[in-house]
């Protein structure tokens, strides 16, 4: 069972300081794939994977390291933030569900209440409550506005104490799907047809569920692009996005250059769009070779 | 490193001496993922997954058992066959490449040579020599010729004594890319329209470099098929023999209903269909997440 974990702590300036929170989670057990500051944030993203126990381990390793070395007080960068270790999404990849992923969130948030004694929000799909799914909702206000808001009704963290720990803040955890970062180029210049598909594919203004989407301009290309991000890629497949944007730009007499993805993508992803072109039936991932290599001990 | 390779035993009859063979490998430390036989060729396959090492050491089991088991002078069966372990095929799958299997062809059959005197022909990737490149080709006249072909020019085998082993026979070992069993189903019950495309795509009538083709009757659904074994999905892509089946079916006024894989199909090779529908540029394996969740320890 694999499961991909993205904690995002707020330290981005002090080399040394991510070095020790990387060496903490390896010292746990866990695979460091990647991680990546950025000193204008003022904060670093680790990618880890691994099974329950050792992302859990891992990151109880990780919040020790991060409340010794981060203080909010004085913690100053351009993202918003809430805690030391701010988000810890767990992204199941590889026989792994979603409901073993919310089962982790949980029991990794009940630990790191227990623990470091710091207010935990469980977040997407490991909150039942809907004005706490969206991270951007539960974030508002910073850690600067955490105790006033901790005080308002409905604002009582799923576990830990009822205000933020004094220098650690609090931290949301909890469980999604994986994300996307897909762009199409267009065969054009006009930002404001990309700025029109994007408008016609997004979930915000009527399209897609699980689509983000902005149109800008690749100055360096002098082309128009619709940045997006899919967010659910079995419930929106990026095959309908391509065919989608595809059939707006043709509208307006515009084509597809050419799309990107951006980072890394599950396997699953590519193998429905194989899939749907191919008109493939009577297809299950257990045909993969190397699924059935690595499923079969 | 992942490489498959498949030996095909001249026993289908009697499964406890299967089982041995079976056994053979396993206790040589090699995974077997599957192994199946057919009473009326008398002949069974077996599929193995493992690193080089681990697959020598099966393969000399598996000829060690085979040697003892099995006596092709009372060998009867519908399949062609030149030995005991018949033909044993390495082919590449992640992290693996085919040098390295060329690699391992040779050194197992130099192995199997000296321990157990069989002569080894090497084929396909392995072999330079275009004569006996093709499993047909060196398999023709079966064990029965064997003694009388080997004394002929240009049949001395690449490992071994001069003539078969009294028992044993010889041995076929090489490289090969993974096959993947295609059909496209047609929109029609026209076998004429499948016999037509399927001469038009296959090699041997002047179609594409790795596609072996057939047109052929479901008779339970009433529809026509192309049935396929696409040899080499790197150079002939299984997204380029989809679209040019299309194409040929529109010039009969046919459209394609579905297509299907029968059994395993390497990851890549649906990763490049999404590549090409998608039009995904600056794309590398090393994005598929399990890829990377697996390259890096």
């Amino acid at each position: 069972m694999l499961i991909e974990c993205i904690p995002n702590v707020s330290e981005g300036r002090r080399p040394e300081v991510v070095a020790r929170l990387v060496e903490a989670v390896r010292g746990a057990g866990v695979r460091v794939l990647d991680h990546s500051s950025d000193a204008s944030h003022n904060r670093s993203v680790l990618t880890l994977a691994g099974n329950a126990a050792a992302l859990k381990a891992g990151i109880l390793a990780l919040f020790g390291a991060a409340i010794d070395a981060i203080d909010l007080r004085s913690h100053r960068g351009e993202h918003p933030r809430l805690g030391a270790v701010d988000v810890v999404p767990f992204v199941p990849i590889e026989g792994a569900t979603m409901a073993e992923c919310v089962a982790l969130a949980k029991d990794v948030g009940a630990a790191v209440a227990e623990r470091f004694a710091v207010p935990v929000f469980l977040y997407e799909e490991a909150s039942d409550n809907p004005a706490r799914k969206n991270l951007e909702d539960i974030r508002r206000g910073e850690f600067e506005g955490l105790a006033a808001r901790m005080s308002q009704q409905g604002w009582a963290p799923d576990f830990g104490p009822a205000a933020p720990h004094p220098s650690a803040g609090a931290s949301v955890i909890g469980a999604r799907m994986p994300l996307i970062a897909y762009n199409i180029n267009l065969n054009s210049d006009r930002v404001d047809v990309a700025k029109k598909i994007a408008a016609a594919i997004r979930h915000s203004s009527g399209g897609l569920r699980y689509v983000k989407a902005m149109g800008l301009k690749l100055d360096d290309r002098n082309l128009a692009q619709v940045s997006m991000n899919l967010t659910n890629y079995e419930k929106t497949p990026i095959f309908r996005v391509f065919e989608m944007v595809k059939r707006e730009a043709e509208r307006y007499g515009v084509s597809i250059l050419e799309s990107e993805i951006v980072g890394l993508v599950p396997s699953a992803a590519l193998v429905s769009a194989a899939e749907f072109y191919l008109q493939l039936e009577r297809f299950g991932e257990g045909q993969v070779l190397e699924h059935k290599l690595r499923s079969e001990p």
